[in-house]
């Protein structure tokens, strides 16, 4: 920084491609700082450190990073600075902020540049924070690509080419770059291993009228997909002859991407005689509304992964008193379970198993100096998902293997409540999922309580368990829930150093009425697996809500005991009976 | 249009203030079409003319520009393309769209033009659309300008230029150009009548660290004013001067403007040579917290205006059946009696009574073709306010004179929840309104119908019934409610053709309580009148939402009878008894 006369660096969780999972060898604020959660921004000036993260990591990264230089900015805290914000207060006039420009993407470069730019501090873009500086930096991975069969995905990787260029043609586009490692996935019926948990493969596309090109690693592609693809008017090459590619577009021509997703340095490679045009990238959209052979898969798939949890949670509860269990042995066990069921690929993320205290941290994930063992002094909080060929699945489910407390049952109640209210709620069509997410907080906050995660996010078709843009969450995302979308429905409540509570459903949206007042929505559920009655008060229920977790149990029962031993078939009939 | 080969003209609802209410000097959308609402954008091209209009006014403006060439443009119902979007459907790369840079704000053109430059389009913004056409245009309005006193504005005028000045220096602004009418009455406290129901000046102020000008009409300004302004370090130019002013800024300077307020052809005016900081102005946000002095009068102000509107419906429900009123009659009688209020200036807005299928137009406004009598034979809907120097009201009744349908005590009851979700609604710090809309809606929303306006709007004080830029709202307005904002709680129902259901109070936001989760806010009522007893199905009430009632009731009683006349306060006494 001295050398170049920086006065900060600014090192974002991103890469290339804006991933919510980065590999190994973009996790460059990671390594820098300790912090391993999936979201934070370091900051480093001449005298100081910060790290900036959300809700979600406030307790993870507060102790991964104690023993550093690095102070924690807690995102979203009343009176906490935002990094950019913080840096003008603490930079003057004629300073210089370095970001690396192949990982911040169009947008967030624009408002930086702009913001600074105002108050006379300037952006680089053009640096490599970390070269010659980490040594051992790992390599890109190098997994193979291989075809998604569409009698999965439901719809051939021709038959979303023809909705792309459709939707290019009304922006007014030639030509279309595509970054969002889950979009080309999903577009071109490929997947791969390059993330954990995401079965994609990185690389970058160039749709234009005609003909495509798929610059990937060569060494990920076999003669069998390259050939498939070529039939399809696909053709492959290298991953870094990208930048050549975009200026050699030719002139007047239009150019659509998406600058959330493309990186300011990409989008500086593309032929200046260009028109860009900005907009969210048809596939980002297209991806998130499944079809009918979909839907059909994912019906199916919640029963599976309801076996696979129930006799997971049959197994926790009755296993012998001398059978200590910690939470990674838990994981690994249900990771077995969903491994007996058919097209089962791997965990979607990784598994969060918390026990006690340790559930009050949302996004924790055990590691050998805290992996706990279950008993029955707390809370044993559990959110995992697997991801099948048949679907991708997210389901979180809290017990209590001793005695609940009244506050615990209060609190497991309450959020129950707001899952309910999600669950059974009907809405115009239009509706944003900023709309429905109060719904699921309103019986906290009449009790002084809230949570610092958003109510649910969308769920890809064996891809990402996090697919955007569609979320339920108090952030004002303007996509409307649509017909096909599938989104989890997950309220919580934490009480640091006590317990934390969370309660997940994976839902699909659908038809609800039509009415004179124009079309309703609601969902329809995709997870099938009881809650806990003995951590439900009755007295804070509605009638309507206490028949809705009846009935509910009463499916889970029919759907999964057929599937179950008979030891485990009584002990969920037990688990399921009226309230 | 041919002579200046213009394709297409946009004309917007809009003056050079972004005022909602505008002088009639400004009124060209409504001139050209008819359509007297105040939102809609009137578009016209070589073959077509378009108005575009929201729900509000869908049923008004069909009915306006029936007999026009005008073809009606529902915004925000599915399928139907904004205009922006329909224009690039009907022109062609090369074509020429003009609006007036006078009226159109930085934000909007900057949108339109970005928009329509990629598909090839261009923008003028130099023309004035109606030059030599207009031949009767009415000239601006020359009300006096008068101060405001400030024991009822509760903060003097320095006081509020040195919270300004912090805001700009926190900026890095070294002047600020404010062009919001509203905005430069509150900080000056300055009062005026320049448009209908809203007490302001037209002017604009440039503000710099030690001096103010005001650029207002000379003959608006009396000797006293202009001396008190000076005292305070503010001196007076003419209106048209503006240009040349920021024309003459230092360069190098920093200038604080909100593109979302300033016009582009202003902005356009200020010397290239000064950096231009968008933000929006202080006093807009600033002006929404009411201070102790302002809610001490809004608590008074509630009573005063709580017995006006109870005279008026005790006048309405027990004048002798020979007596014939119409809605205009009404307006008249409840205006006498808002007048005998100590404090009163004038209506704050148009008043809205409407009965039977009028009551279903959410902007009815009573002219003498559809002036309705008021009779057993609807319901009667009263959407109205008062503007007293003692604060700014704004209540909305449904009545029915006659027997109610079960259909319209099922609506009823369903607003009247959705009501009482957001009077008692608890909620964190930092919660957006877009946040607090649904619970007005989800009652209605599950027995499939809803509504088309925002739940509530902010209100000023002795300024416009409509106060950004808080709302509650589905609408994704990125501002937090703050304690001591005051808002309006009005959900309504509308069933074209045949009634429309409204209930309206006004509310201000205050501390509930503070728990390990943070701090929560919550409503306190500002609105003292009953609601229909005889409208309500408690069938369809929670014990919760009954005992709200009656205790409402019970207050509304206790407030309003000590003021009332003895046959009207049996009369209140009846009307508010427990359910």
């Amino acid at each position: 920084m001295a050398k170049q006369n920086i006065a900060a660096l600014v090192i974002p969780s991103a890469d290339p491609h804006q991933s919510e999972y980065m590999a190994a060898h973009w996790q460059v604020r990671a390594w820098l700082t300790g912090f391993t959660g999936s979201a934070g921004v370091a900051v480093v000036t001449r005298t100081r450190a910060g790290l900036w993260t959300d809700f979600r990591y406030w307790i993870q990264a507060g102790s991964q990073i104690r023993e550093t230089e690095f102070q924690l900015f807690k995102t979203g805290e009343p009176g906490v600075l935002e990094f950019q914000d913080w840096l003008l207060e603490h930079l003057s006039p004629g300073d210089v902020i370095a970001m690396d420009g192949r990982v911040v993407s169009m947008t967030q470069e624009k408002k930086y540049r702009k913001l600074w730019t105002d108050r006379q501090v300037r952006l680089r873009t053009d640096l490599d924070p970390v070269a010659g500086i980490w040594q051992d930096r790992p390599a890109l991975p190098r997994s193979r690509a291989w075809e998604f069969p569409d009698r999965f995905a439901g719809q051939s990787r021709v038959d979303k080419m023809v909705q792309i260029r459709d939707a290019m043609a009304r922006a007014g586009a030639d030509y279309h770059l595509m970054t969002g490692l889950e979009d080309i996935a999903w577009t071109l019926n490929l997947r791969g291993s390059d993330a954990p948990g995401n079965p994609v493969n990185i690389a970058f596309v160039l749709m234009g009228c005609d003909r495509v090109t798929l610059f990937i690693d060569a060494g990920k592609m076999d003669q069998d997909t390259t050939e498939a693809l070529s039939g399809d008017g696909i053709r492959v090459q290298p991953y870094d002859v990208i930048d050549g590619a975009l200026a050699a577009l030719p002139d007047q021509t239009g150019v659509l991407l998406d600058p959330d997703m493309v990186s300011s340095a990409l989008a500086g490679a593309v032929n200046p005689g260009c028109r860009i045009i900005e907009s969210v990238s048809p596939a980002t959209r297209l991806k998130t509304v499944k079809n009918e052979i979909q839907i059909r898969h994912l019906r199916d798939t919640a029963v599976k992964d309801g076996v696979a949890v129930v006799c997971f949670l049959h197994w926790l509860s009755t296993r012998g008193s001398g059978t200590s269990v910690t939470e990674s042995g838990a994981a690994r066990k249900l990771f077995e379970l969903r491994r007996q069921q058919p097209d089962f690929v791997e965990d979607s993320f990784t598994p969060i198993m918390a026990f006690g205290a340790n559930s009050a941290m949302c996004h924790y994930r055990a590691d050998p100096d805290t992996d706990a063992r279950i008993d029955d002094t707390g809370l044993f909080l559990t959110d995992t998902g697997g991801n099948y060929l048949t679907g991708t699945t997210d389901i979180t489910r809290t017990l209590c293997p001793g005695r609940p407390t009244p506050d615990q049952i209060r609190d497991y109640t309450l959020v129950l409540k707001g899952h309910i209210a999600v669950a059974t709620a009907c809405f115009p069509e239009g509706t944003r999922g900023f709309q429905i997410d109060t719904l699921a907080r309103q019986f906290l906050w009449q009790n002084g309580m809230n949570f610092g995660h958003g109510t649910g996010h969308g769920v890809g078709f064996f891809l990402c368990v996090h697919e955007g843009p569609a979320r339920i969450s108090p952030h004002p995302v303007d996509v409307a829930l649509e017909k096909g979308m599938l989104m989890t429905n997950e309220p919580g409540l934490y009480r640091e150093g006590k317990y934390g509570i969370r309660l997940e459903n994976m839902v699909l949206v659908t038809e609800a009425r039509h009415t004179e007042f124009g079309r309703f929505l609601s969902f329809e559920n995709m997870t099938w697996c009881h809650f806990e009655r003995e951590m439900v008060d009755p007295s804070l229920l509605t009638s309507a809500e206490i028949s809705w977790i009846d009935q509910y149990h009463r499916q889970v029962y029919e759907r999964i005991s057929p599937h179950l031993e008979s030891g485990a078939a009584d002990w969920l009939r037990q688990k399921t009976r009226p309230l």
